[in-house]
Parts: structure tokens; C-alpha cells; sequence
């Protein structure tokens, strides 16, 4: 089931200071798994070379995708073009389709170009340049063995334009369509762990999906879970059928287990 | 600088398909930032026992604190306690103390003790549990060689009051004070790149302070720079101050480097 493995790598200090929440890692998390990738890790990492280096080296050893966020921009701590370029043991080049786009963007302004601006041409021989339709930095994909890695900014405006318009497409692209559909159920009056042995059971129904109870409110005063229920498919319909009679049988055995005490209701899914 | 390298530990699939933001390793970023550890890594693994104890074994060897969030709770994919027991190579124990924690709990309620919910009592031998102010698992304290690692639920709530009741304490005591200062400078009419030896500049100033831009506006059309500024000293005094003559060189470099073109103004560090 599903495309392959994907890693993503969050460059960044503000995030390991606390100052920045990791909403990037979540937007781009939503995304490969509809597209129909496993996401098996985030990491997070300083804005230092020898983190960025190993944890590249790690995700290329194990993901079929791995994409990052945060470093390509113009500061000197921006590195993680250069970072990438030293885990693939290459030496960077000047991509000349990347310096036209970023002096562009300069040029239009009447800015000059400074070492520290092309800079964010610089990638692996063989990368291919993504357009930034919302910043100066180009987003950097590359291709390599049946792998995809793919550098994008820090600026979520940014990264969210580069991946919409140039990664989803060719993630697309790459093995068979993936479906993914969900729902979440409502359940008040009963524990968590109560409802635990009735998951186990439903979970049991088949291989592709996955039922994951979250509790809201206080597990013994006031009991409150939200049970997530999601499934992949090859076909659409097949996914969806899934998690419907996951979410029938899920009531059905809350019904006969805990009558009345159970007050259950269904929810949009998040998103 | 610093009491030591931290490295936090996220358990849960619902954060690696993107349905949950994880505020939680933010958070608890920004508590261990300011007690004066430095945050090397946060790692986002799903709830299987595989990564779980690899990630922990990979954290053990690298890092002085270890804190993980998720996977403590009743329900059959709540492991996090027993692949740590794994990752460390002993067989879980139920922890009497624990026990009578969850057990008082449920019992308070009239509900009866079941293996679930003794689940949530297991931990390595001479592990602590921590009380859980706002929920039914225990947090769970292991101190071995030096090295601290802490287990705390998923649920932000319970995460919190488990972490400043008793986790915090543990960690204010070790080593000498640190203490962490932080300001926030906001420049308008300068793109990022022409900043950046600025920057440069300031930060040869001393090794214990950290400066970095942060893009907001876009870059060439309408540069808005959020430029961030810490600093952390065993003396509150000393990082106080060095924040404040780091924030005075910047206004006069790029008062002397722009002029009029660079529009200045402070703001409250976000936290």
C-alpha cells in the first residue's frame, strides 16, 4: 500500500528554540500522505552543517522522497543547498537556469547581485531549479536512483507555491494513483481504554486501515475521544468503502458494548 | 554555553500525516532553550516499536536530555514505555507507585483496573513516575550515567503540567543556572541579502550570541525583515547585556549601511 517512504527535514534553529511552531512539517505531512506516501519521519535540525549533512545521508539511505524546508535563502546561514550538495559527496555548481530566476527577481528592482545572492543558485550538478512565484530563493529538485529530494524555502507562503505548482505534480506522476480517505467519530460517556479492545477489533478488518482513538477531555471524569479511522487504496472507491464500514462497525460494536452510556457523533474530517 | 545537548522525541502517526501540528516540540523547545540546553533534534517517529527504539537508542548516545511526548496511554498503539524499556534492553516492570496513581483515578470513578490501564503503570526498573495533574498516565523519570530522559503523554495539557510539575525542577537543579535573553528587531526597506553581512558583523561580536533574519514580507517588492537576537550566559546580567549592545551595533550598521532607506523598530520577543 502506498507510494514508497517519505522523510521530511525541517533546517532551522528557530524551531529547536521554540520560537517558530513546525506548521510546515504538518502542511507537507498532509500532503504526501494523500498523495500516498508514508511519512516515517520528521527531523528537525540546526542551521549547521554537519546536522544537515548526516541527516540527509540518513533520509537518502532509507526514503523514496525526502524533502526539506528552511536554508536556501540569501543569509549566511543559509546553507542547506550547500549542505545537500556535500551529503551527495558533489561539489556545487552555479545552475545558469537558477541565476537567470534569482537575478530576475533582483534585477527588477534594481538590485544588484551579490556573492551572497547567487549563492541560492548553487546545487548538485543535475538538479533542476523550482520557480519561486513568492519569494527570490528557487527550490531545488533532484532526481537520483528512484529517489526525489526536494530543497524548499523556509517561508511557508513560499514553500507552499513551489510544492503546489512543481512537487505535487511529479509526485503525482510516480507509480500508481494513491487514494486516502477518513472520518473521525465523536464518542462521549465511555473511556478510552475501554473503547481500546473495540479498535483492536476493528483494525482487524483489514490491513489498509487504521482507526487511532485521541482523548479530549479528562479519560475518567468527563470522557471525550476523537477516533480517527483512515485507509489507502489504489482505487478511490475502495478506500472510502473501507472506512465506511469501519466507521459502521466501530458504532455498531460501541452500541453493543456500551448501550447507552455511549453518545456518539461523526465529524468533518480535519481536513 | 549551555547545560548540555537536547534532543526531543515525538511519538504519533496522527502528527506524521499532518492531521496534528506539533506544538508540543515547540513548547517544550522553548523551556529546555531556556534553561539552557541546546535543542539538537526533534524527531517526529510513528507509533511502532521499530522506530520508536531506534530513535530512542540513537537519542541515548547523543544527547544529555531526552524528552519524548505520546504513546503513554491505554490504547493498544500506546507503547512508548515499552519500546523505551526495549531500547534500553531491560523488561518493563509495573511500577507500584504508577500503579496506584492510575489506579486511584479510575477507581475514583468506579471504573475497574484493566490491563490497558495497568499498561500505563509499566516502565524500566528504577524509572520515577511522575503524577499527572491533568490526566490518567503518569510521565515517567529515568536518570542513568548522567543522562536524563523523561516520557510525557501527547495530550498538550497533561504534557504541560507533568513538565512544570515536576520535570522542570529536575532540570533547573543540574549544573549552574543558564539563563537565556532574546530581543526583536524589525526592518523595513532592505531586502534580506543586503543584511547579511550586517549580521555577520554583529554576531563576530561574541560566540554567545546568535543573530537571524527572518524574511516576511517579499523579499525584493516589499523587504520586511523580523531580524531575531539571543543570547545565553550563566549570569542574566551578562546575556541581558549582550543582547542589548548586539541590538545597538545592528541599528547603527544599518543606520550607517542604509540611511534613510531602512525603516527600524523593536518588538516584544514573542515569548
Amino acid at each position: 500500500m502506498g507510494k514508497g517512504v517519505a522523510w521530511i527535514l525541517s533546517v532551522g534553529n528557530e524551531l529547536l528554540i521554540g520560537r517558530v511552531v513546525n506548521t510546515n512539517a504538518a502542511w507537507l505531512a498532509s500532503k504526501l500522505t494523500h498523495l500516498g506516501y508514508s511519512v516515517r519521519r520528521v527531523v528537525v535540525v540546526p542551521d549547521e552543517e554537519g546536522d544537515i549533512v548526516e541527516v540527509f545521508r540518513e533520509a537518502l539511505g532509507r526514503a523514496d522522497v525526502v524533502i526539506s524546508t528552511g536554508g536556501l535563502g540569501p543569509t549566511p546561514d543559509d546553507i542547506t543547498n550547500l549542505a545537500f550538495c556535500k551529503a551527495l559527496g558533489v561539489d556545487p555548481v552555479v545552475n545558469q537556469e537558477a541565476l537567470r530566476m534569482v537575478k530576475e527577481k533582483y534585477e527588477a528592482r534594481g538590485y544588484p547581485l551579490t556573492p551572497e545572492r547567487e549563492k541560492m543558485a548553487m546545487m548538485p550538478p543535475g538538479a533542476k531549479p523550482l520557480p519561486n512565484p513568492a519569494g527570490t530563493a528557487p527550490g531545488i529538485l533532484y532526481e537520483h536512483g528512484g529517489r526525489v529530494v526536494v530543497l524548499l524555502p523556509g517561508v511557508p507562503r513560499e514553500m507552499e507555491a513551489i510544492f503546489e505548482g512543481y512537487v505535487e505534480p511529479v509526485l503525482r506522476s510516480r507509480g500508481p494513483p494513491v487514494y486516502f480517505a477518513e472520518q473521525e467519530l465523536v464518542v462521549r460517556g465511555v473511556p478510552e481504554a475501554d473503547v481500546a479492545p473495540v479498535i483492536r477489533e476493528v483494525m482487524r478488518m483489514d490491513p489498509a486501515l487504521y482507526v487511532k482513538s485521541h482523548p479530549k477531555g479528562f479519560e475518567v471524569e468527563t470522557p471525550l475521544l476523537h477516533i480517527h479511522i483512515y485507509a489507502s487504496a489504489e482505487d478511490r472507491r475502495r478506500a472510502e468503502a473501507l472506512v465506511e464500514a469501519a466507521v459502521g462497525r466501530l458504532k455498531q460494536l460501541l452500541i453493543a458494548k456500551f448501550g447507552g452510556r455511549a453518545e456518539i457523533s461523526t465529524t468533518q474530517a480535519p481536513r
